[in-house]
């Protein structure tokens, strides 16, 4: 079952801090975070939504009517036209660098079509005009070449690997800061729940910290800090 | 149109570096050979055969029941049983060393099936008995994990990446002491008689060479030798 | 011949990456954008220039008299004093980290003989300083230690590799904020060319996107986009 | 409590295969293969034993008196002449290959008090000598420079980490063909039980394989193998 | 003996660069800088103090209970209760991005404790927060998940190595936009005396060259230059 | 002064080990062995003779008539032809392994010049006959791609780096198990002098161990162990 708007909005008030703290600490997961990548902007990095995926593998150099964005065997273009608004395109690229997956254009399009985000392991290209779009990508930087110098486009929807973390379309991507992970589909909802409590007490805990007093016995809190702690929010 | 047996047969008889150097000069092809590969037996290396293919994207740890090899999520055991005998097995594992895709007794199973070879862009496992068994394998060694500590296949007969070389089902890979490469299906025929000629010339070059001839005028053969060349295959 | 100035003005107008496309596509170049550096300053890393080289190799503990930039066996000084105003240096540092090329002081003389930039790829010193002056730098960042910490510069003018790429003296190297890449000398005046109306097509193309069109049939133009886009270009 | 020697001679007999798949299915343990090591000699690589660590860290170039093998500061000597015999010497060389760790020499004397095998994270010396000799070593290969040229051994019998897996003085290192695997203490008892019964139904599944059976309900083995397996084994 | 707060107020006023020259001129030290670590927020990268080090080594799945900050086997929480005034924390996580060392909790306590820098081979966690707070960090980075997520703290104040160098509790940490480098204890003195007549020596020689000068004769200075530099600074 | 033939004769008959060692501590040079290399075949490692160098950049797409062997462009054939029988071929391809160096035509040709060795920081092609055949290589084993698939020769008998380390036509090259190194052509003699003597200790210091004794005191020697061995050969 399709994660709610509800839920979409409440893991907007929860950092991916919390969020791979609580997917580690109940259910095991180590592996939830993309790796080695980095936003455009710094400033415009945040985003949450669910998962549309793209699967990119090594290019032939003869195989240019593939690769061609208006030909029949690429999905990219019917990919940007049917994601659904809100969602976040996640863009397997094996982990090559050898050519941007979007330019301006098509961060033009899909910005058009209400896209919420893009993770990929590999680059993008128009650097430039991209640092002044409002769609927040995560990516390995910019680089002048086309995805077609190196990169052939072969499926969209299919279970990806992306910065080595698996990503199922309808799974939910937070990014902000720290960079964006993957939340299995049947997980949002607890996440969702556990991470606004846990995201409350270390409020509490930060300031006490800020006010003057060790980290002993109030982060881990012990008994006593959470004693306190239930009483403040309570209160 | 499937590349006959006659074909495969050819292609026996010529080195992967003639290969290679064919796809680079008569179509600009430059990324046909598999990286980071190296064979589970040295003197066991050498193979032809048509791609058959398996994907694999990073584990997840509470996907045990879509990792087990009896699982219906799982395509490995539908593809060992009906992949076509004296089809090479493909696998594309991005690289990951996380656990070994094939251990003793599915490469028993495989070779009870007649496969020609396996080509894996990470490690196998049981290195002991599979140095003793009878099949090709190109991999990046082996380890003692299981593929599931870090891997989940999800995919067979889909076009892949392999050790940065794109492969499609129905590709041929040919495998010698240089490492696997693989060739586009239309160009199999079109190989098969140029590499067979190129073999035939470098033979007899490297017999002058070794009798003391200078490669100057000779590697690559200038119009004298070219002449001379032919005067000695025509008599 | 040497690139004109007229050329290296109508270049400074395209995009790096509208200009790896050209190559791409009509001279199947695929090994043009320098690998793996960064600007010092993001807002400060646009030139246009012609290609000065200088070639470091790994140094040895004991070399210390040819390392020194006043030995007569390190070309730098030379270079620096005698490369034309307007050029770019290319500094080929075999991807070591070990030390930096230029500091400030360095940095400060290429300015005043009029350098349109730096391209290196290794790092650069005096990180502080040289986020404050003005000339524009691609590097791989910036490091404490002296270039003679690990390199010793051995050659100037002589073809390079840097960041991948083949340099030559004479190249055109052109910069933005997607990175630098490299055009062979004899290709400037046509990518000019070519360069500049490929992006005035693409500016009207993205209008039209960011107007609310679909790419479909128009990026890449199809037939009917073609149509509409001279008749607009020609009203 | 220290690892039986029973305990260690029931580890011989189970291959690193099994036992990671015992320490992945019934705790959990992802990390417990050593990476990126290989052995000095192919067909000598088999050992179990309890570990003794040895800690390296970085040189600095004016050390040289804490360095050499006779200052009180380099615990190497003391580790060398005290640990007890049949245990496994592992070092954490922080995966750096700026020297050799071993030489001849120390390998001799290694072979002297019983030491059962080595592990390390980089390189040993000597390769021809130890090419020859008894000791089973998995380390980085070997490179001629010795190991004060790029590190400072700090420290003995302290928990390590050694390519990538935590190591602990006690912990029982096992390596075969697959390469070298760590066991906590604790769990060895437990692994020897079931790592046996777990070979013993994979010979048993093996040996139908090869005489023609499909892995398909035999591997894993379904109920109807299970039962046929106990039967066979109870017979 | 302790360096003195006159040094290290001393050493504030000379760059990393120039301290690196001295290392490697007068003491052939050329693995003084710690390698592939960037600031948190660039323009809050400066500091200098006494090293308090930290050593993580790889984590095991079920060692929680000496994971967590408040086990005894923990020596986080004790090192940053203890650790004097003004001092760097220097954290060895053998280059592993697989969790943050410290989120926000953690950084505001060693702002109140008066902490006077970070430096670790990994990242850090809650980017978000820690760009905003006045602790100065030198790590890989940032990355949502915790340590424990693959990384476990066994020691505290011994001999370390972070980003290739050896560090060691006392020895003097200096960052600033070149990044940080380590200053063996016995050295400081030496170099806060030489740094800060080579940094005069040089903004001279800076200050002629943006003048106009060239930099042969003059950097570095020959006879002549030095002559003149000793009557400038003289009079 | 070219190093004669009774210094590379002496050379043969010490280990890489001990020249290295000799190299660092008398002179302080710590990057002498070239990196991530193996031989071909493993029993047929050993040379020592003079350096003879060439020098590869990355190439470029349509420079076709520079790569290949006979175009005047290319340096190869020249050094092969003129290279002074006994010595070694030295190859800077920049660690890239896009294409192999040499396959068994040229290799045939450098046996029939009596070439004594081949170091490469790239790969060679051929392993099949390579493996039969009498040079010694050591390489970044084998591809099937040739060297103009990714690379261009553009220079011989220049300063090159090969594996991190500076290699100048004139240095000599000795190789054996541990691979080879590289030693300043001024420093020949004193390390073909003081190697054997280092050598000669040594063994009568394994023989020691050999028989049981300790390494506390006889290695290094101490005084009474220096005394002991003065008297055994002298005896």
């Amino acid at each position: 079952m399709a994660v709610s708007a509800e839920i979409l909005e409440a893991l907007r008030g929860i950092s991916t801090a919390t969020l791979t703290i609580q997917m580690l600490k109940s259910h095991g997961l180590r592996t939830r975070a993309v790796a080695d990548v980095r936003p455009i902007s710094p400033t415009n990095c945040r985003f949450v939504g669910i998962a549309s995926t793209l699967r990119y593998v090594p290019a032939r150099e003869d195989l240019w009517h593939e690769a061609v964005l208006d030909s029949p065997a690429n999905p990219t273009s019917d990919l940007i036209e049917t994601m659904p608004p809100g969602n976040v395109l996640v863009i397997d690229m094996g982990g090559s660098s050898a050519g941007g997956a979007l330019g301006d254009i098509l961060v033009a399009r899909l910005i058009a079509r209400g896209v919420a985000g893009v993770v990929a392991d590999g680059p993008m290209r128009d650097a430039g005009p991209l640092g002044t779009m409002s769609l927040a990508i995560w990516s390995k930087g910019c680089t002048a070449p086309p995805s077609f110098c190196g990169l052939l486009a072969v499926d969209r929807d299919v279970t990806v690997g992306c910065g080595g973390v698996l990503v199922r379309p309808g799974d939910v991507i937070v990014a902000d800061e720290d960079g964006p992970i993957v939340i299995p589909q049947h997980l949002a909802e607890e996440l969702a729940r556990a991470g606004l409590e846990q995201e409350r007490m270390e409020a509490w805990i930060k300031a006490r910290v800020e006010a003057g007093a060790s980290t002993r016995g109030l982060y881990p809190p012990g008994d006593a800090a959470l004693a306190e702690y239930r009483a403040a929010v309570d209160s």
